[in-house]
């Protein structure tokens, strides 16, 4: 294949001109052109490379309308959607750029030398975090604009000092090559080499496959299936240079419904529940997709409520006809699995959409069927009613590793939530009371990250200025004159406003 | 096998009692106490944890004698050099000690809410870094105190709240025990559980696979060679759960001396060489294993020097039999090597002994034969010539990662210098002045690790206070209660000490 076509999410039909299908030799290209741009690009000190951030931001909002009615028309999702992410993703550029120009993420250290120390001198140390290199990022399908050409991967990675090559979502290539313009506008506007951002597009794995093999690239950041996380991180593995890849991949997110939050408001619960499942068609990597509660009062509310929201829901079409099938099948075993028992489902899909649906089981069920814990990608989701705590901490602990776990609670359910609370950390990334996993806000501490195999490398987070941490590594300078270190380490830099650890002391 | 016994590294004889060789029931029964005394052991307050780590550093002191004794019969190291180590040891944990009770490590995060942030409002988040789980710990044979039972890797992951498992190694494990025992005395008289650390012995790989494939082990700590490094990310990545291993495997840490330098005190340096050359028979991880002139003045007489002093050289015992004649091996090969020439060679070593040798050759041959770069572990060096700077920098280019290089400078260096370092920052991960490699200062600056295969993941340190990040991951909170928070993230918990950073602003 050498072309391929933008589709209509709504109806599956292709739009718009065909685009070019990059292959092995445009990797090659783009690999050793970031390669060329890194020593130019990391040299750039912060408020250049923040003012550069911002300037990505500027060129985006710049596109206007068209940008938004390519997301619409690619996505399937609504206006509203798309403009709030268009701000998130222009929101996400700039929290770096302030992040960038603190300084806090070079982690400066200072070790003075200690000349008369017996029985050895110490020598001067100073160490700060250089970027790895350049990035391969693979733009994420549900998130056109805030996970995908210039989403948190590439925000983050660009702040870090990383070029950045993105293997653009095949199904939004025109969402994508319209961002992918706006920051090599702000690129060249910056006066730093194209190599600094650069975009390949197409539809096959083999584009993907040759980006992380290349020697060039330094690490990758990936936001999708369990299966193709998976399979980058085994090529990632097998390198002559394995690299590490980020990969954030599948989650169920379990919600915990405790005794007394259930009792007190078990109807408003399962309202409010359907609202967060059928939210983008629930395709959210932290979609509600595993509800936990104990049997008792307020539960019979709670199911009829859901029951009711969930038989009123309209089918919303899916971001592609891979995904929608992918979602009916999944949906389709469950229902096919005597394990389970219906709790409500609203009107069918199609080629092109998907359902909403929940079902029921035992927590004896679960703990038996590995299969009902698989992340369906959509609007299902699954309600376990255990018989009593420690049958709800037995099966938290056999669960996988999640994005999030969820708390609804009231004040007299505090003695049971810290009961849980050590066996949540060990499962999840963010632990969140009284709301509901799918808002994941872009700031200083949010983790969106979390054991395997919610995503490939719990150390780190995907979403938040942290973010950042994933494409730095530490280097020592001993005994260098000031002539010879970086800047930002010499003495004369102190009182630049970046946080400096001074012999163990740390100093603003 | 089910038992062994220590060996006397000068005689290659058996000394003492057998030791009982641990097997995957006692691999499972260790993983299983560990992963019992994790909630309890991370749940220690920074003072607790602080005390307990600085009472480990008085046990071992008050083994006393005994313990350099077994140090130098097992490693065939000279007492200085024992007692020295084992300063390096306590000082080690003690300055894990201070860097816990500071609580920068725990990385306190706060983005208060928002509530009337329109388009919607923003939760209140919360960030802490928490302990991964139990850690592996695989004793290195060539630091028996700095490196093995009670070494970096065992001082940071308990400095991190993880209990340890340590597999000694089996050429100490007279030392390993002794201090072993004293570890476990601190854990008793702390009141913690004895699950947080633990010894296992044996000679086999079989214990090491077992204790790494072991699903309670959540990350390894591993010095040793690049095989036996490979073999443990190998097992570690084919785990259902994969886990991180922190392998710090070779290196052979090239030293470039620059022309000014090289002009200046050229026989100074050939001296200094061979005596960082032959330190500890040559046995250290940073040993200057590769030296790089420009063909010029001072070339001469730094041969001169360095063959003057590498034939003084007289033998020296190393750490085990298989060890010298994997040296003796090295040598040889070099030796038959057409493209290399002997530049001197010290008094030839034995079955226990290695003696000194430098070898020379040129930039071009260096680049045509990928062997001459490998590490051969012990006091084996070589010299490259190179025409001019640019083949210097393109013999730079093509190393594989390193631990560390070295610049022999003066001022007229400088620029010289500055061309390079960009070079050399993406090559290693510490970069030092007018001084040897082998010394590796254990404080905040410190960066011992580098670019693969020096380390698996030259994202981290093995040594210095930055080595606790390895052993932790970030939860974030989001809308918790008081109640429920962990203690360090509650709005009471301010003025702790610990810095925090609170909507993006650092404060003390």
């Amino acid at each position: 294949m050498t072309e391929f076509r933008s589709v209509v999410a709504a109806t599956g039909e292709p739009q718009g001109d065909a685009f070019a299908v990059h292959g092995p030799a445009d990797v090659a290209e783009a690999c050793a052109k970031a390669d060329a741009a890194f020593d130019v690009y990391r040299a750039t000190d912060r408020e250049t490379r923040a003012a550069f951030l911002e300037r990505i931001a500027d060129e985006i909002m710049a596109i206007g309308d068209p940008l938004i009615e390519a997301y619409i028309a690619e996505s399937g999702l609504p206006r509203g959607r798309g403009e709030g992410e268009r701000g998130r993703t222009c929101g996400q550029l700039k929290m770096f750029a302030d992040y960038v120009r603190k300084g806090l993420w070079q982690q400066l250290r200072i070790d003075p030398a200690l000349p008369d120390r017996a029985p050895l001198p110490r020598p001067d140390l100073r160490l700060r975090m250089i970027p790895v290199g350049p990035v391969a990022v693979f733009g994420a399908s549900n998130f056109p604009l805030a996970f995908s050409t210039a989403g948190g991967d590439t925000a983050s990675a660009l702040a870090a000092g990383c070029p950045v090559v993105v293997k653009g979502h095949p199904a939004h290539p025109i969402t994508g090559a319209l961002v992918a313009q706006a920051i090599s506008k702000a690129v060249a506007d910056a006066g730093l080499p194209e190599g600094v951002f650069q975009h390949l597009v197409g539809p096959s794995n083999e584009l993907g496959s040759a980006l992380v093999q290349d020697p060039r690239i330094m690490a990758v950041g990936f936001t999708g299936s369990r299966g193709g996380g998976l399979a980058l991180a085994k090529l990632a593995a097998a390198r002559d240079v394995p690299i590490p890849v980020y990969a954030e991949m599948s989650s169920i997110n379990p919600v915990l419904l405790l005794p007394e939050a259930l009792k007190a408001r078990g109807e408003a619960l399962g309202t409010a529940y359907i609202g967060s499942l059928t939210m983008g068609a629930g395709q959210f990597c932290t979609n509600p997709g595993l509800i936990l509660a104990i049997e008792g009062e307020g539960l019979d509310a709670f199911v009829t409520a859901a029951e009711a929201g969930v038989t009123q829901a309209q089918p919303q079409t899916m971001l592609t006809t891979g995904i929608a099938a992918a979602y009916a099948k999944g949906v389709e075993a469950l229902e096919g699995n005597p394990g389970v028992d219906l709790v409500g489902k609203g009107a069918d899909g199609s080629t092109t959409t998907g359902g909403a649906i929940v079902f029921r089981t035992t927590a004896a069920k679960f703990l038996a069927d590995k299969a009902m814990g698989h992340e369906v990608f959509g609007a299902s989701s699954i309600l376990v009613v255990c018989q009593d705590e420690a049958e709800m901490v037995e099966l938290l602990k056999g669960l996988e590793g999640q994005l999030t776990a969820t708390l609804h609670m009231d004040a007299a359910d505090e003695a049971i939530a810290a009961r849980v609370l050590p066996v949540l950390e060990r499962k999840v990334g963010r632990i969140l009371a009284n709301g509901w996993p799918t808002g994941v806000e872009v700031s200083h501490a949010m983790v969106h990250g979390g054991p395997f195999p919610s995503t490939s490398d719990p150390r780190t987070t995907s979403v938040g200025s942290m973010a950042i941490d994933r494409y730095l590594r530490p280097v020592s300078y001993q005994n260098l004159s000031d002539g010879v270190l970086p800047p930002e380490l010499r003495d004369g830099a102190k009182g630049d406003g970046a946080p400096r650890l001074i012999d163990g002391v740390l100093t603003l």
